[in-house]
């Protein structure tokens, strides 16, 4: 039987993920694939760490260079994380024809291009499933199962910490900083938690499904970002009492050749299938011409669905080594697409504004709108203290910029105490 | 570039649909698969007939012959269902070296066996995205990108004609007879709806979802089949007023080495993922050891769905004839595992009994079902009239022969007038 040998870089918790799920069951993996499936480095910044998985002793290592001039290891595990060394590995990886399989989000939203452009020279595979949605098999689907369609639309809860915060603040009414601090304790937010609540984490998936379901290549700083930090308990209580629920959602559409990549809080019905989508659980939502809707649900992130995206991925390419088929499953970017201007979009809107409780205030504002193409759906009036109304509006679809030049005008009215919320509708 | 040249057999709601799809933008299918499809034969029973399609007359033909004997014919897209002569000709086609595509899934849960040990000889493709669920890709995601799980349960709704049935009955309160008659009207349900209704239908798509997540053969008589026809709308609402959902369920579970799979309508909870599912969508839940909970969710049937998951095959193959790699996916059944009998299965039960509405006949029943081992979760007792009172019982867990004994005797009691319904609880 063949045996297939691979280096995994970083021992993190994901690393770690992968090393158990490979030594669980040695002889599985020669069922499953046919091969021996051998971890002969792991490369780690501190080797004498200790740590959750047991490997000999002379497979830890902290030197690149005993990896990358073995002609032995076939494939290259990076699950590092983060731009540099992982890009230099990676690159280096490809260049000498080893097969790479990775989990690194920010690499292939910010490089994806060099990466993919240098393993389609060199022949080799590139696979990278667990980069977004963690175990949840969606990079392979589109890839794959629905290669047939042209897809319309990728909307999608790929932040699993912003989610539960989001989930805790709808059904326990929590603020944000109490929902965040909660997200903490439990481990699923970082010290640090801006990549998450500002939306980048999302923002550099978006870009990724994005290439992938339309033939262009979608970057992190072609995605327009807007994170969660401005939700407020009472917006996510409008939200239900107009039948809504608030997400944080990756779109990514195309209409008429143009293509739009965004990220950002939205009311989507609560009957969509994404609003029952709670805590830290992901779910992305495809539409294809042909396929219609789909929904892919799970764990978005976690060292063992995480671990079993990059382990399926390793198998695929041990399967393509053996049939000498690496390199099957190339770049798809072959088209060359327009980004729609975040200005052109085309949505509808919730708002939440602050006014001074007295006749004729509500006409005015509507006549504003009114002005600017912008139509209400409905509104909710209810009366604050110190003669200030709270007003929310859900609008039809109207052009962002025509919005944001109503509000502007709106804004400086003597009437106008604070536009205290936007929040965008999705309703498809 | 490479040509690639296919048959299709049959030309019927799908065929049709796989005929619009390759036919809309060729340009398209060079770029995503680097070669010209080209549709060279199409099998019909009557070539004269009119179509939804236009294609050449010497491509559309009534004679196997023609496609068989045709050496530059590489892909066989069976689309005709049924067991003969779909059987015969995939069994010629794969004799023969060529792959083959198909949506059959009672050839596959029939005679899927013998098809796989063929395409295995031959080194061919075998690819069926399509037997199960329609458009959703689940077929190749438990094949690849979930590979490296042992799978623990699949569980589904997937059959789209009896969830809208039930959807139908559900929400609106409507009659078994009178929403099958709705969904005939919508063409959901055929003229003899026996093969959806009575769950032969799911009970095929599970023993392949079964056999490719447990890599043990299993065929559509290894499965349980119980269909929809004897739920009342009654047992809906009491369903509602408990917290649960009725769904047609399949599902397969394997437990310290035992299979089982079984097919038949199932409490869910109403916060379940499978509890949203409505109308004729359908959804697969999967449990993996490393990935946990995931869902795949989307259109199970119709003509441009299942031509997607059809195509989506076909582009498949076309990349490993273009690398040489047909057979890389090969038969996944390499185990040989025990099947549970249908009474050792453990689960809770919903039971609704029409009992003489007189004091102490509760402490009887309840008495019965202590002696067997079933202990009661929750108790709802309405008066009907003429003296009867209508009971609803929720169980705990317990074996299915327990239950079963206990009903025998309840059954035979004089205070007992009916066992009005017995249906099973899945809570995860």
């Amino acid at each position: 039987m063949e045996k297939i040998e691979i280096a995994i870089l970083g021992l993190g918790n994901v690393g770690q993920g992968v090393v158990k799920i490979l030594q669980e069951n040695t002889e599985k993996w020669r069922n499953k694939c046919g091969a021996n499936i051998i971890i002969k480095k792991v490369l780690v910044r501190d080797p004498a760490k200790k740590r959750d998985v047991s490997l000999p002793p002379d497979v830890v290592t902290g030197r690149w260079q005993e990896i990358i001039s073995d002609p032995e290891i076939k494939i290259i595990v990076e699950v590092m994380g983060g731009i540099e060394p992982a890009r230099t590995y990676v690159m280096e990886a490809l260049a000498k024809g080893k097969n790479v399989v990775t989990a690194n989000k920010d690499l292939l939203a910010e490089h994806g291009r060099e990466l993919f452009e240098k393993s389609q020279a060199a022949g080799c595979d590139l696979y990278f499933e667990a980069s977004v949605a963690g175990g949840i098999p969606i990079i392979n689907p589109l890839k794959q199962s629905l290669i047939a369609n042209n897809i319309e639309q990728v909307m999608g809860i790929v932040n699993g910490t912003t989610n539960y915060i989001l989930t805790r603040m709808t059904q326990e009414g929590m603020g944000f900083a109490d929902a965040l601090k909660r997200a903490q304790e439990l481990g699923y937010a970082e010290a640090d938690p801006t990549a998450d609540v500002e939306g980048y984490d999302a923002a550099r998936k978006i870009a990724i499904l994005a290439s992938l379901a339309f033939h262009t290549r979608v970057t992190f700083q072609d995605v327009y970002v807007e994170g969660i930090t401005k939700i407020r308990p009472k917006d996510l209580s409008y939200a239900r009492e107009l039948g809504y629920t608030v997400k944080l959602l990756g779109i990514a559409r195309e209409e008429s050749g143009q293509v739009e990549a965004r990220v950002h809080p939205a009311l989507i019905p609560s009957s969509h299938p994404l609003a029952n989508v709670y805590d830290s659980f992901n779910a992305v939502f495809v539409r294809g011409d042909a396929v219609g809707e789909t929904m892919f649900f799970g764990r978005g992130a976690g060292q063992m669905p995480t671990g079993s995206a990059v382990v399926g991925d390793i198998i695929e390419v041990v399967k393509n080594i053996e049939k000498g088929s690496t390199g099957r499953l190339s770049c798809t970017c072959y088209e060359h697409k327009a980004f729609k201007p975040m200005g052109e979009i085309m949505t509808k809107y919730y708002l939440r504004l602050h006014v001074i409780d007295r006749p004729g205030v509500l006409a005015s504002i509507a006549g504003i709108f009114g002005n600017h193409g912008v139509s209400l759906a409905s509104v909710i009036q209810k009366n604050c203290e110190d003669g200030i109304a709270e007003l929310v509006v859900i609008t039809h679809k109207v052009r962002e910029n025509d919005i944001q030049d109503a509000l502007k005008i709106i804004r400086e009215l003597s009437i106008t105490k604070e536009i205290a919320n936007l929040i965008r509708v999705e309703e498809n």
